[in-house]
């Protein structure tokens, strides 16, 4: 089986056991909401290609961290939304989902998933203790305080930025999770992989500024020019479009580059491409050569 | 050292280690503002209380697990004093943390006490496989769906509510938590003590919707009539005073006869007997007598 269809399949398994009665039917509701239909699915998408890249059968620990990083996203995303934060009324073409059902409901869909996230890791606590312990720590790190999501997050709302620990935590870190967490879930040394996690979680950061400044909403399934609506960092805007696809390709060949001794790394490097082609689709690409990738700079 | 103080130290200590560089310093601060100076720690002592019938020396993971409790319980007060909860302005006789802070830093003030919980447990794994893997999980059904406290705050958003489980949900569970971390991180059978807490959490649902209804906002810090005002199920309203204390009282004395076995039962004892005598104090407890406790019903 690919590992779409496998992520799909945990993730349902996780999140019907946690739906089960006696849970509220809309919160329920609203918990699917967010999750199905998914967005790109790269975090978990990454973390199952360093685990399959190791090891020959996909560890069931790895199909698990992949599903809690998933959940830590999707609720960072929800939160996202809410009107204290971006107040957006789309994501992925439709509602977000306090706009479909309310703040509370939003809030508590949040919660959740992230209670969800660490229980489906600590499951595997009696098979393998060690590296389900590892990977629990990780994504603690990864979500929350001191430079995990919330962490974030919360540099929007502090009055002087810093400006590199806002994307570590915003974004790079949960990407370095997913590939620590399929690394450590194979049986394999993590840092390597954490490496090479962080570059590409850099790159993705580019491309979600570039897509957010050049990109059209409608392609997006979600508003663009926030940031600058809300004066946050850009490396799209403070490099230029052009400038900034450069980085991203070079971030892309670094990663590349620092992919660890392993048996499939044929298919790493081909993860690595085909993501670095999703996240910066020709349309974009084309502006690179063109002059007014700059004048959209202002 | 007493179980206070203990608690406190090893709460200080998780949150030092949690915000230090490079915590955004705002959402450092508002974490402390939302421990520090905490309430009655009701729980954590509950859970210290346990460890401490069972074992001679307190467990360093009875500590954490207590920790962990109050950061769940913590977590679950910001988010129900937020404008689409209760819209509380406040708690513990100052300004709730949305109102000091804003709504956004209150809702990661949430998600980052939620992660150290787990975080802070998880911790324990390398050492005590088996006890902090059953710790995360009881946990993680005390804090999330289907029948922990996200779901019993979304019990309020239902259009038909199932009291029993809304109870249990919102309050119980994390009563039970308490008790059954404490039995398990001093090696102990959970069952006896799962009951034990469960009893004790419905006696605290009780006690805390008689302070709603006949308390004084100046005593609790915070808003009395709550449940009036927001139509939400009440055992005061229901029962009328009198009767609620009756409940209150009776569901202590089976808490009591449900203790198991332990070297340390009178000291249990004594700790259930205390924490009846906070929930309900002798100025609430009079009107057990007075005519217009029940009066006070409709």
């Amino acid at each position: 089986m690919e590992s779409g269809p496998k992520i799909e399949a945990t993730l349902e398994r996780a999140v019907d056991q946690a739906t089960a009665p006696p849970c509220p039917p809309r919160l329920r509701e609203a918990i699917r909401y967010a999750l199905f239909p998914g967005g790109g699915r790269v975090r978990p998408s990454l973390c199952l290609a360093v685990a399959t890249a190791l090891s020959e059968v996909t560890p069931s620990l790895a199909l698990s961290s992949a599903v809690a990083i998933e959940l830590l996203h999707s609720a960072s995303l929800v939160q996202d939304d809410l009107p204290c934060f971006d107040d957006a009324s789309l994501r992925r073409g439709r509602e977000t989902l306090h706009r479909r059902y309310d703040e509370a409901t939003a809030i508590l869909v949040g919660d959740a998933m992230i209670v969800l996230a660490f229980q489906t890791v600590a499951a595997h606590i009696p098979q393998s203790p060690g590296a389900a312990g590892t990977i629990l720590a990780v994504l603690a790190t990864a979500a929350g305080v001191p430079g995990g999501i919330a962490a974030g997050q919360a540099w929007e709302s502090e009055s002087c930025v810093d400006v590199s620990a806002y994307h570590h935590a915003k974004t790079a870190a949960l990407f370095e999770a997913a590939a620590v967490a399929g690394a450590v879930s194979a049986g394999a040394a993590s840092e390597g992989w954490r490496r090479m996690g962080g570059l590409l979680g850099q790159a993705y950061q580019i491309a979600d500024d570039l897509a957010d400044l050049v990109g059209e909403a409608a392609d997006l399934g979600k508003p663009t020019q926030q940031d600058r609506l809300k004066s946050r960092p850009s490396l799209a805007t403070d490099l230029g479009t052009g400038m900034a696809i450069e980085r991203l390709d070079a971030l892309v060949a670094q990663a590349i580059a620092a992919i660890p001794a392993c048996r499939g790394r044929g298919k790493m490097e081909a993860f690595l491409s085909q993501t670095a082609t999703r996240l910066c689709p020709p349309h974009l690409r084309r502006l690179r050569a063109e002059p007014q990738g700059v004048a959209i700079r202002t």
